[in-house]
Parts: C-alpha cells; structure tokens; sequence
C-alpha cells in the first residue's frame, strides 16, 4: 500500500489512457436512459473493475419532491417511408429514439410525423439527443440535413417500448481509509451512446477507483454512479443519515475533450476542495479555467441544493453545453482521446493528493531562519541570484508553518506548487524544523493578515 | 392603485418625454437664485402637478454652520456703451448678472469694468454662470468673444436689485405608502436657465411624483424641491429629528444630456439604495457608470456629512462639471432631450421598484431541486443545450432561498435581471415553492460564502 | 529643530545627492564581508558623520539556531600563470577572492584549478561575487571570457588569509523622539566593492540620519548597519527584550540604481508602515512597484521570520537579483548615480512624515458642511467647474474625519497626496473645525463602509 502521490508519480500514462479508452469502447453500444437495462448492463461491465454495491429502487419510491419513475425497456425503433424502407433505425444509434417514448406502431402522413421530429438545425449532420421523461410522448432524432429531404406521403413508425413499474440502479464502491471522514465522488450514467457526457466520467471514476483502492488512504471515498437529477436525489433521499460524514466531493463528467480542465466551485464558494482543486486546475502547462457556483449543470445542482449544501464542486474539460459535440451524435468515440482522460485523471488525483496531505505544521526554530546550510538543505555557495525550487519551498513553510497556515494557504499564497511544497515541509520535519499538526478535512482559510505571535510581537 | 412596475411597465415613453420637456420649457425662463421670488414662481408651477407643502425660511434664521442669508431680488440688469448703446442686457439672458450682486447704477472705464465682468475662454461664444452669495459684491458674465470686442470709453452699468431680509423657499410631497419608513428625492431648484442642472431633476421629480401617487407603494417617498447646499442645510436642520426614517435617498440632477447613467455611492458605499441602483445602472443597452462616494458634488455633499450620514446617492447622467456646457448659457433646451429625461426616470422607477419590492425568500422544498416540471414551471423535453432566462431564474431563486439572500444578492451573484427574478420568485411562491420574507429597506448583504444550515450540513 | 517635512521641503537634491556618493566612493575600495576589518573600517567612517555605538560580538557567541563564525582576515590573493605572470589580483578587485576562503598556496593545474574558478557565462566580462561562509573552502572569480583563455599548464595559487576566533561587528544610531516607540532602519554592509548592493543603502542611510537629528521627532529612529543575515540574526538575538518597541521598520538597499522604487511588504501586509510606504511609493512621477511579503530577499527575511515578525518591510529601486549587474563587478560607481540615490532618499523621508504625522481627526462641525468660506478657507465666487487640490482635501478630511479614518486612511480613499491632506488638516484645526487625535504607530485600517455615529444616523 503505497501513499496516493506515489502512485500518481508512478503512473504510466499511455497505459492508463488506453485502458480508459478500452472501457468507454465497450460501454459506448448500450443504450442507457435513467432507468433500464442498458444501465445494469452498465453496472455489470463496471463491477469487473471495482467491487460495487449495487441498489435497485422500485418505481414509485418517494425521493423528497420526486417519485422514482417507471422503468423504461426499449427494444427496436424505427420510421420506414411509404415505399417500406427503414429510413430511421434504432440499431443504427440509439439516440434516434427519444428516450422514455412510450410505445406506438402506426402509419401517418409528413405533416403529423414532423411533430414527432426532433434536429439540429445548427448542425445537420448530427443526431441530436432528446429526453420526455416525465412527459409521455414519443419522438425520433435525425440529422438535420435528413428531416429537409423527407418527401410527402405516408410513414410507417414503430416504437417497440415498455414504460412498466421497475426499479432505478445505482452503484456505489466505498473505499475505506484511516478517518471515516468521506470525500464523495459521482458520475452520471444515464446518457445512451455519447461519450464525453458521461462514459468519459464513468470510466474516469473507475480507473480512479483502481488506484485509490491501491493506496494507503487517508480519508475514505465513496464512488457513486448513478443516473443524473433522479439519480442523486434518490442517492440523496436515501443517505441523508449519512451526509454529514461527507466532507468534500467531485461530479465527474465531460473529462475526454480536448478542452481544457474547468472545476466550478461548490456552494460553499471556497471550502477545501474547492480551494484545492482551484489550485491544481489553475497550474501547470496547460491551465484552466474556474468557475463560481451556478445553480445549473450536472448533478452538483443537488448535492448543493440548499438543504444539502454539501461541499462539492465539479471538474469537467469543457463546461457541459459549451462545446458544440454537446448531446448530439458528434460526442462520440472519435471526440474524446485517451490523453485528456488521462489529463484529467491526474489532475483530479493531484486534488485527492491536496486532501490526503494538507495540513498545518509549526516551525519549530522561529527565530529568525534557520540555519539550513549544516543541516544539508541549503545550497553552501552563496551569491547567486537564483535559488531553486525546493529551496524556495523550504524558505516558504518555514515562514509561515506558524501553527495557522497550511500547506494549502502556503500554496496559494506563494504560487507554488503544492507537491513541491508537501516536499519540502517532510524534509523540515525530518530535520527537526518543523512539528506537523493533524490532518483535517475541515482546514479553513486564514488570511495573510491573521498573523500568529510566538511572545513578544505586535 | 398599481404596484409601480407594472406603471413603468406601462409607461408611454414619448408621452412622458413630451411632458417632462413642456414644463422644462415652461421653466426655463425664470431667474432663479438660492433665494427670491424666481424659485417661488418655480414651486407654484410644479404645485400644479403635485401636491406641495411649501416652506419659508426666514432670513437669519441658523442652520447647523450656517445662517439663512438675505434674499435676493433682481428687476433688471444692463451696461451700456459710451453712445448708450445697451450691449448687456439681463433681459436677454439671465446669466449676465452674477447671482447675488448687490445693487449698483454708475459709470466707470474699462479697465474697472473688467474687475466686474467674467467669461469663460475655453468656450468663447457662452455666457458661463457664476454666483457670489456670502461676499458682496456685484458682476456680470458674458461670452468671452464679446469681452474681448470692448473697446476704451466710459460705460454705464446697472443692476437694480435688491439684498434685503426676506426667507428661503423649499417645497416638500410627501407620498405615504405602507410603511413611514421614507425614501427621500431631492432635486436643487436654485439655478437659473439652465436645463440640464438642474430644471432635468426638477421636472423629473415632478413626474416620478405623479407615478408614485398612482402607485400601491410598500416605503412612504418625499420629494424635496430646494436650493443647493443652504436648502438642504437648512432642510437637514429643521428635520434632525425626523431623519432617522430616512432609508435611502437619491440625489437627482443632470438627468437630461446625453451621457450614459452615472450613480454615486453613499457615503455608506454599500447600502440598500446603493447596491440596487449599482445594478440598475450597470445593466441594460447602454450601461451606466458606478462612482464612489467623494465629498464634492451635489447635495449629497450635506446628506452625507459626517454627521448626517444618510444613505442617499446621487443620479446624474454626466456627472456634475463632466460635460462641456455645465454652468453656461449652453445648457439649454437644445442640450437635453426628452429621451434623455424619460431613460433617467424609467432607471429612477426601475431602482424603486427593487426597494419596493427586494425581499428574502425561503424555499420550502430545499433537499435537492423540487420537480418543477410537475408545476409547468419547467421545459419538459430535455436535453437542450440552453434553458431560457425565466427558467435559470427559478433556479436562482430556488437555490439561493436560503433564508439568507435577498433577490437583490442574487441578482448580483448571477448577474440576472431583478425583475426577472422577482418574476420568477412569485411564480415559485405562487407553486409553494417559496415563502416570502418580510419586505425591509435594511436589507443588508450577506456575502456569498455565509450559508445556511437546514439541519445536517457541515 | 524642526519638523521632517520642513527639512524634506528644503532639502537641497544636489547638495546631498553629491554627499552621498563622495561617501559612497570614500567606501567602495574597502574588502568588507560578514567579519572582519573592513567592516571596522566602513563603520570608522561612518562614525565620523554620525555618533555610532558598535558592537564586537565574538566567535563562537549563539545567535538564535546560528553561531558566530570565525573572523575572516584576507590580506592577499593572486594566481600566476606557468611564466609567474600574475593573471588574477585581489588588488585589482576584492571581489577575486571568494569571500571566507580558508589560505592556500600552492601549484596545481588547470583541471584541478578550475574547480575553485567562478564565472558567469550569461555576462563574460564581469566578475561575479560569491560567498563560503559555513563551507571551508577556496576560490577565485573571474570574468568568464578571461577563464576560456586559460592555456594547459601549472598555475601558482596564494590566498593569504585567515579564519580565526574575533568578532562580528556592527553598529547603531539611536536619535530620540517624543515617543520612546520605534522606528528601525537597517542597512546590510557585508558585501565588498559592490555600490548598490549595497554601499547606496548604507549611504542613504548616513545621511537620513542626519536629517532625523536635525528634526524635532515624534518617535524614536534606530538606524543599524550590520552584515546581513547572520548581523540581523546576531542584532535580533541580543535585542529580544527591545523587540515590542520597534513598531515598524524599513530595510533599506539597492538604491541607487536607476529602477523605479520598489517596495516589499512585511509579513503583516497591511501594518502601517506598509500602508504608508505603498501610499508613497505608488505616487509622484515615476512611480514604483509593491510586492507582497515573500520569505527570500534581504534582511525582511530574518525580521520578518515568524518567530519575530516585525512590521519591517523593504525599500530598493531594483529588487535584489532583478539587475543584470547584480552581484558582478558591475554593481560599480557607474552603476549608482547621486540623482537616485537622492530619488531613494527623499521617499524613505515621505514615508517617514507619514509616520510622524499620521492622526485621525474629529470634525467638530458635522452636520452638513460647515461654510468654509467665511473662515477664509474657500474661494467667494461660485460655479466654477473646477476647485484647487487644496479645497478638495479640506472636504475629504471634514468628510472622513469622524473619529474612525487617518489622513492616510482618507489619502488612500481619495488618491490624495499625504502631504496636501496633513495641510488641509491643519488648516481646517487652526479655524476650529478639527479636533486632532492623538500620534500613534498603530493606527489601523478602518474599512470605507464601517462609518461613525454621531446620533441618529442609520
């Protein structure tokens, strides 16, 4: 069992790309929606990586201001023109059908069919996706470019769907560690066969979920897949016990684009995951982007409801809607690349890495600097105008390890990195610098003003 | 009886234009000073459209630091050239005489003269206004091209006038509403023609007074009609102990040029009346400008004495000395422009409104989103890329319900439009979504980061 | 005795600017380093332009986590070439030897010789300065280009020097004022001919204290000249008893070069030294930089160690290490010039009147404005567009002065010059209109929207 950092610094990123890539080829065909099979058949392929506990809710079920809906089985769709050829096929992509159509089989001429028909103008090559779940109707999605060249005369259309009481599937895979204390990571697995939103998600967590459940942890993490809205309120419905003991979370989604790495904040606006993942997000060659909170987006909408207001942000490449690939047939195998899975993977291990080490230390030899030179940390030749990294490092938690500042408020104050830092703070405490304070979910920001005093000063 | 945005909603802008305009015509003429019978006649026209209680300050009557001054009256004013040619006449334009010269009827040379005569070199062809109300002394003003077309010889020079005890004249409307709490509007009506400072505020007080007549109002709103700085000293003086009812107060002057909306701050910098009319002026198709508070402008100059300290901003459109024709005979009714006038009091009606109506609500279905769609209050095909404005706004309002944010901080948190967002917030109370707080001008801010608890949460 | 900004008025630019550069020259030649006898000698210099009480702490004396080093005497250093032709020459430039280098003599080869060579490469014609305090070692530096043409062959080495028990040296000048409460400046005068680093600051310094003991003062001012951070260490070591006297203080180096002047915060960030020399260094007409704290630097590092964190903050022009001649026998008497040196001069002297002269005031006519002009204090004839600089900062310090702001406080609200705010203030108390507070060096910072009561007010 190794420290979470390690294995970050060890990982072989073309490996764990490629596997990423593999599990999203292969959970690409199924056609999921927020209930159904497609989303056990989901499950099953995701517990041959992880140990996942499963849940059924039966339609019906309360979950606060909602009622788990009947479950929806599709099984073929197609429209054929006046002369029997299929010009429409749900084999061809599952996003043809509107999901959660209740089921027809009729003939009917162009005018009444285009009421049913759903396109992108924007874009006419692309199927664009479309959902009526609480709302019973049927529809079809078709390229723009295919609804113009559809001639008059009659259509023959078949929805073969079932909308029967069922249940709703979650999974969850809690991975244990020193402190009960939990940090809650969640993807969404309710979108048929489009890839960034959100196999990009599902098969991040998984690969995570292999790493974490490798590393000697300090915290405990729970993954949850679920579908999204339904999915997390019902998840929320039905832990609401246990919610307290989350002290820190993600939403995962939209991880596979060339875009780059955008983390919204929490409710909370700068709770410690949000202070850690702005600072990993905005570092590095590529830096991102971060966004304040917004009651809109993916399932972070609930998990910061007001009632629940839990501090949990979400990490996405491009914000959800702002690529144009978006819910349409175009977010496919060919958009999401193994290296920006892999980008995003670190990144958000780099987050978990703040967490499972920030901490506050006490500088044990305050007076004035120590003398690092005879202790070997410090460069014996002096005159230069640089000094490296880690030197500056040291320089740094030894100033402000006054018992108030963390490594994380070092961070942001000095620009650095926190890996360096982390570094730098475990060689002063090897020397006999520095005296480390406990570790904490809870560690709040002190500004730079709220300055400590050892005795004497001001 | 109307709430007042739905008669703003209402309002015809041309027609409301035109009246502002006709009675700025109306006024124009009039010779007004900070004293005398000019602001008399000015009160008795605008008492024609709104109830007015008129005041009469003696002369010497002490006012804080300061005393009542004499009154001025002013017949005539002229000088003549040596073949008696009459080359300045007040009859023509008003600003020939420097305000509160004491009378004065005798011949004298050139040289001499100029000690008396005051021009404006930068703008040679205008007549500049200037006063000398606390120093005794006499003057005229005239375009700087005809000072220096003078020639040697004797000239004759008359001011028939008189400085004699008499009072200060102010005139107050007061509008009752639901509450005695007041929001207090104050335009100065001391100067003489001149259109954009101040007969603009003049005249759009006196419609903005009629709109609230009609109008259901939550805040009791007074209007006061008095000189610059001895007015509302003495205002101030004579309503120490009413001053506590005061909530929010806004300046009105310069209302009528084309410069975009300016509002300076309070004293208090980031009061009720100041948020609300920051984020009225910052927003819509051409998009104001915010100042801080500065002791030199205005009357707020005495409103926000430190003594004082009311929360009363000021409106203007180009700030006081920022546009050429301040204090000159060029600002006249070509300067201002009815549209001008009638895009400052839609502004003005749209800051009230956020008084009248800005409010904190609780959501009463806070553990994850409520099923909007359910309540039609929500799209029920999903998966667009975009939700329109209303429906962002419920979720706005929805979220941040907490008991602990007024719509105003939500709408400075997401940068929505406040109607927007008062209409959403009805529609939810209307659904049960929301209760409604106690509406309050003490509203004060509750930074982003301050949230509630329902329960549980960390 | 008069007051410091009576004396920074009439000081004569030229006059002390050619002061401090003869005395600059008078010391360039000497070899200091962090012992030894050209620090005694620099320091009997010094002494004859301002009363010094010196120090002799000896070797082997414990000074916080350090210890005082053997004292270094260097009398001589050569290296001759295989025809005992001398190439390198300890009397051409001190900075030829590496400073603390224990004494050799002896032939070797290049190979072997190189390892005791230093160059720069990026900058080939000068010598570079390097150090070996806590490391026995030997050296020699070069220009880069004179170390490529070194040809094969056995070159003699002799430095003649020695490490041995003595003393480290420094120096203080206490001028008292009314408060015992204390202002420290600190100059470092380790470094051998180097004039910016940092012969300027120990000139500046010189004649700084002369003007403080020609002024009638309100605090006390310690000027100490010590070698740098084992001087600091030593000096904070042996003074700990002191410490809670000194209220705030300034490093004073590097200025005499022609880099905009540079500011470093202290470890408080907001004291009022950092107020006020933010204030003064952001003003005039070349205006300088600010930088926040940051534990790497000069002598900031050890006063502002967090064990003592002292409100010292850092005045340079250039930053250290952020002038290419920085360290290198470039930092010459070309380098320098008396017209920045002066620059340097007069702002430490702006500072420090802000420290002298810092108060809040109470406005004893607070309600409205009080009429300034029948006291004299504001011009007769009225609306001119413009008023002077005076008679704004009249307004903003009756406005602001509530008990609660300083002059600086009102100098950063209104972008106002300290110095025509301090007049104002005092103007506005000889007519009876401010009642001035006491002097303090802990004043603090009142934010713009915490505002004072005088009654009623909201």
């Amino acid at each position: 069992m190794e420290r979470l950092q390690n294995l970050l610094q060890q990982l072989d990123a073309a490996q764990v790309g490629a596997r990423m890539f593999a599990l999203m080829e292969r959970l690409y065909p199924i056609c999921r929606s927020i209930t159904g099979q497609g989303v056990r058949q989901t499950l099953d392929i995701l517990q041959e990586s992880l140990p996942l506990v499963r849940s059924e809710v039966p339609t019906g079920t309360p979950a606060f201001d909602w009622t788990v809906p009947n479950e929806w089985t599709i099984r073929d769709a197609w429209i054929k023109d006046s002369s029997g050829v299929c010009i429409v096929d749900f084999k061809r992509s599952n996003l043809h059908v509107v999901s959660y159509s209740i089921p027809v089989h009729r003939r009917l001429g162009l005018r009444e069919l285009k009421e049913h028909l759903h396109s992108d103008p924007e874009h006419p090559d692309w199927i664009p996706y479309r959902t009526s779940y609480y709302r019973e109707t049927w529809g079809f999605c078709l390229a723009h470019q295919q609804l113009l060249s559809l001639q008059e005369g009659e259509y023959e259309v078949c929805i073969d769907a079932d909308l029967r009481p069922g249940s709703l599937s979650y999974a969850e895979c809690v991975i244990p560690g020193a402190s009960p204390s939990e940090v809650l990571l969640f993807a969404h697995t309710c979108h048929p066969s489009l890839c960034n939103d959100n196999l990009s998600g599902v098969v991040l967590l998984a690969a995570l979920g292999q790493y974490l459940r490798r590393s000697q942890l300090q915290w405990t993490y729970r993954l949850v897949f679920a579908p999204a809205t339904i999915g997390s309120i019902t998840w929320l419905s039905r832990n609401q016990g246990h919610l307290g003991q989350i002290k820190a979370g993600l939403i995962v989604s939209v991880a596979g684009d060339p875009g780059a790495i955008t983390y919204k904040r929490s409710r909370h606006g700068n709770s410690l995951i949000d202070r850690a993942a702005a600072n990993i997000v905005c570092q590095g060659e590529k830096p991102g982007t971060v966004l304040p909170f917004s009651p809109w987006g993916y399932d972070e909408r609930q998990f910061c409801s007001p009632g629940i207001n839990l501090p949990v942000g979400r990490i996405t490449r491009s914000p959800n809607g702002a690529y144009p690939q978006y819910h349409t047939s175009a977010d496919n195998l060919d958009l999401v690349q193994a290296e920006h899975l892999t980008d995003s993977l670190q990144r958000i291990m780099r987050i978990l890495c703040v967490l499972e080490s920030d901490r506050r230390y006490l500088n044990l030899s305050p007076f004035g600097e120590p003398q690092l030179g005879r202790r070997g940390l410090y460069q014996m030749m002096g005159g230069y105008t640089n000094i490296g990294a880690l030197q500056h490092a040291l320089l740094w938690v030894l100033n402000y390890s006054d018992g108030l500042h963390s490594l994380l408020d070092i961070a942001e104050a000095s620009g650095m990195d926190f890996q360096t830092l982390l570094h730098a703070a475990e060689l002063a405490e090897q020397s006999g610098l520095l005296s480390p304070g406990p570790l904490s979910l809870d560690l709040c920001t002190i500004s730079g003003s709220e300055l400590p005093t050892y005795g004497h000063t001001t």
